[in-house]
């Protein structure tokens, strides 16, 4: 029997985090939270007061557990225009990994809730931000190593990308073959490729 | 006072899309449509019988009447080039346009209600596919005409183009500054200025 006192288990917290990863915020009920995690409604209120706060502590260990592995390859001080590629191509078959199907919580949040609640803006502002920080860091690196030319304008570069993985992650989510995504993926590549010095890249 | 003969006026359909389109479906109650439509419950239901025909019929009418005034450009039998590039020209300040901080309903939906929903599924699918159509046409006439390379695989531009429309979408209904979705839409018509022949478009 869980009571009040008794935190929620690392088990529970990843399940309530895939319901609404699968849901989304407004279509996950209380009544679906409990019945996916076993707990009472008395429990997910003790610790955390309301669905919603539940759901920004889901937000913050959906970046901790998912969007942080994925962006590893950028996490890097030195991470150029092979990590910008690397990044990408990870998710050129988004749909065949685990969860994929779903694509990202963070951007579904940014369509779906950010638009309604100030707090939860916060929180996939910061994402983003965090995005468009690494995505840039890599396109100076990029520019200072000669392997983007020299009048790449990176933070041009790096709102582009940031919007790139809104569109992929929408992408895998939607209802679109796969193949649709691999060719997405690929267009992104392209454009990355395009960056190169004259002669290079195509 | 409304009955339930009476169908519902073109200004309270309006009414209804603009409302799923800024909430989004599962956030809008049969409440707040009433509220907003000053239609009652009984009126709601007597016409299409549910919220989620009701959302359906709005799904069709925003196609009607957003969306295939946005697609104008590319939907001339002779669409190519400039006429992508027109498309993707017209979002550059997205933000800036009536209800562009809300971005595209049907790509939220595509998101947020088309994983769960076979019939909502179908509706989206049937748009992302006008869009591919469209953009591949628009490439084959390209290529045709030698505005981009020969060995363009026109079947991957048009999935990249689809889905660089979801991200647009996203990003312009996402807590970004309007310049990043400037910058994006520069990203894809980098991309498509990309495609050209190679001593053109750099």
């Amino acid at each position: 029997m869980t009571t009040r006192s008794q935190p929620l288990s690392e088990d529970r917290l990843d399940k309530a985090m895939h319901l609404f990863w699968k849901k989304g915020y407004y279509d996950t009920s209380i009544e679906d939270l409990m019945a996916r995690t076993g707990l009472h409604r008395a429990a997910i209120y003790g610790e955390f007061g309301s669905k919603k706060k539940l759901f920004e502590a889901l937000l913050t260990r959906y970046r901790a557990k998912v969007t942080a592995g994925r962006l590893a390859p950028l996490k890097t001080r030195e991470a150029a225009f092979a990590e910008l590629k690397q990044f990408f191509h990870q998710f050129r078959d988004v749909q065949a990994m685990p969860a994929g199907r779903l694509g990202c919580l963070m951007c579904l949040t940014a369509a779906e809730v950010s638009p309604h609640d100030a707090s939860i803006a916060r929180i996939v502002s910061s994402y983003l931000g965090e995005l468009r920080v690494l995505f840039r860091r890599a396109s100076v690196n990029s520019r200072r190593r000669g392997e983007v030319r020299a009048g790449i304008e990176v933070d041009q570069v790096a709102d582009y990308l940031t919007g790139a993985v809104l569109g992929l992650m929408a992408l895998a989510r939607a209802p679109a073959p796969r193949a649709a995504v691999i060719h997405y993926v690929d267009g992104v590549i392209g454009f990355l490729n395009g960056l190169q010095p004259k002669g290079e890249g195509r």
